[in-house]
């Protein structure tokens, strides 16, 4: 089992070199929803952009919570619980061009009512698949604070 | 693209040969969780187990809902919208005995509150994730139907 410290220092590694998350949210009668997205790590906070009418869009807005997986399911895994934010374009626009460079992948152009979100991370529990002792204490993060 | 009949081929070799997937859960407060599960598939439901009073346990008895992954973001990918029912311990010892075949994985021996659940496939989308056009239409089920 990595240190506490290492398995934070790893887990940042990650958020910074990853770009594919599988981005959970939910409706208030308790329908999940799941879908994969490019993210932007700016050291603070994920940014992702979707339509504001898809599915993740509303849940987002109407809840305002994702869970949200980074890695393979037995290799490096960082799970990160994260309170929503809506960033509108134009409001940010220096993340917007971060998020644009990491992702490859530009909303603004369009006239497809995409929009970013701030995803501020409360929790983050990390941990590798074949080591059964990470498996039994996966958190890094609580209440926003590194352990 | 590939024609639909191939999706629908794919997607259940993808189900037939993995074992891993993400699962997405939700409260009824629109609260999303997700962990990876492993599961068998039996041709017509995924079989997977986790205890009764875990989070996904909870959240499986009180919304009867899930979403599900597998596969790598980029790569080939199947989502399945399933409906939920628990499977308590001996209710169906032959699908049990086939989930610790496929996962070597066996709750049964343990006194861990750990009980089976059944979900029931209604929607399947599955894409790849370099096909534009696969991103367009991802439907393979619709209304427990394959298309």
């Amino acid at each position: 089992m990595r240190p506490c410290e290492q398995r934070v220092k790893d887990a940042l590694e990650e958020l910074r070199t990853q770009v594919d998350a599988w981005v959970a949210t939910a409706n208030g009668a308790g329908k999940p929803y799941l879908v994969p997205l490019s993210f932007y790590w700016n050291g603070e906070v994920m940014i992702v952009t979707t339509a504001r009418s898809s599915r993740t869009g509303r849940n987002f807005v109407a809840s305002a919570r994702a869970r949200v997986a980074i890695g393979q399911t037995r290799g490096n895994v960082v799970v990160v619980d994260a309170r929503v934010e809506e960033m509108p374009i134009g409001e940010a626009v220096e993340l917007e061009d971060a998020y644009v460079r990491a992702t490859d992948f530009d909303p603004r152009p369009w006239d497809a009512g995409y929009t970013f979100f701030r995803l501020i991370p409360e929790r983050i529990q990390t941990w590798r698949g074949d080591d059964a002792d990470e498996l039994r204490e996966k958190d890094v993060m609580r209440d926003g604070l590194f352990l």
